[in-house]
């Protein structure tokens, strides 16, 4: 899988002259989409089909500032999965220097009520399994 | 009609420590949507209606810079309106000094044609109207 | 202390029609920044004296989706204070509705080294205590 | 000059399923920013030496809506230039249709007071001129 790359924005620093800390939580999100879209099941497709993918949790760990044109080298990972839920893990770095942990707790819904990935997106929760065993 | 307030957050200012220019843009859908509600026309209840209104035209003169917490006023008015268009303007303050002019061309579409005000929300037409003659 | 109000606007809904996520790390900080002044410790007097206080941490569980005109009622407060940091807990409700509940961790940086709360604002750290204090 | 690409993200779409019509100004933002660094006159670069760069008039035509994934291909170009100030157009197509056409008007300050392009940055200056004459 190819790392994320998010060059950060003017408009996303702040007063302080930083990137915004709620900036990364949309990083997370633009990272999350290009690895699904790698995976080959991307969100626009389950959309069209119906379900949507709500975030049921967030944490992010701010280690070090980004700012204007840094160039944000986002890793991620499937670090947890169930039948109805996924925990992804973020790992956010600029250069060698980590600036940024993180993580998601997603699920999936069809009709406001909780899809099991394993039955209506067998392949995809296949992958997923496959990624998680290669990270142990 | 009340003016609609904005009170400047902090994630709302750039570097340069002013409000990014385009926040002005949002100020002005916030103050067009409560002009809305005021007038009896609330935009979800034409969503709701399967009534979409996207934004044809924008125009936004700065004046004066703004930041954090301050209050920025803006009284909005209708200043042209057709069979299927209208245009709104947009006179923003702090206390006294006008710190934005602008504008704004919406029209009405259902089912992605574009709707009739005058037939489809008669009542909604009448009322914006009438606020086109008073400021005459 | 006031809970902090945030009525949810259209442009901070995305594509599945509820507020995006990423927007109530937004609402923390304006609730934050709110919950400082009703302190008497305005962040932009800080600023002012050359003390910044950049987010260490967020964590945030999304419990119940929220949309357009929503009114959010955060309650904010204090729930852990060492002597350069300071963890903060959110309650997000919508009338009886527990919709989030959130955690932000925070330092004080002067010329980009910590700040020592109680040495260099006694009255805020004081206040502080008290509202610990009072919580437990 | 090489035209600038924004591809869409998730976040900035709309409950009508669209680009929100504020982001726009943003993508001229950042179709403008890198402009200057192709043409060697980073915005950075100005702000390390204490000038910035403030938006005074923006306009925006909104010719066809834009959604997820879609790459908006930004051409640049000057199109006015006077002692003080700057007027720059953009085209954003997506493929071989327009989508949106805008300008925006710049001036520059430095401590607060208007700058004299041709003086404080004449390499600039000579450089804008000559994509003036080349246009016409």
């Amino acid at each position: 899988m190819k790392p994320y790359i998010h060059i950060v924005r003017y408009y996303e620093c702040d007063r302080m002259g930083i990137t915004h800390h709620s900036n990364y939580i949309r990083f997370m999100e633009e990272a999350r989409l290009d690895w699904m879209d790698q995976m080959g099941f991307g969100f626009e497709r389950m959309e069209a089909e119906g379900v949507v993918s709500p975030v049921v949790e967030i944490a992010c760990r701010y280690k070090h500032p980004t700012t204007f044109k840094d160039a944000i080298r986002i890793e991620v990972s499937v670090i947890e999965l169930s039948a109805i839920k996924i925990r992804i893990a973020y790992n956010m770095y600029m250069g060698d220097t980590l600036v940024c942990t993180a993580e998601s707790l997603h699920c999936f819904l069809e009709n406001g009520r909780p899809v099991r990935l394993q039955e209506r997106f067998p392949d995809f929760y296949e992958a997923l399994c496959r990624q998680l065993t290669e990270a142990k």
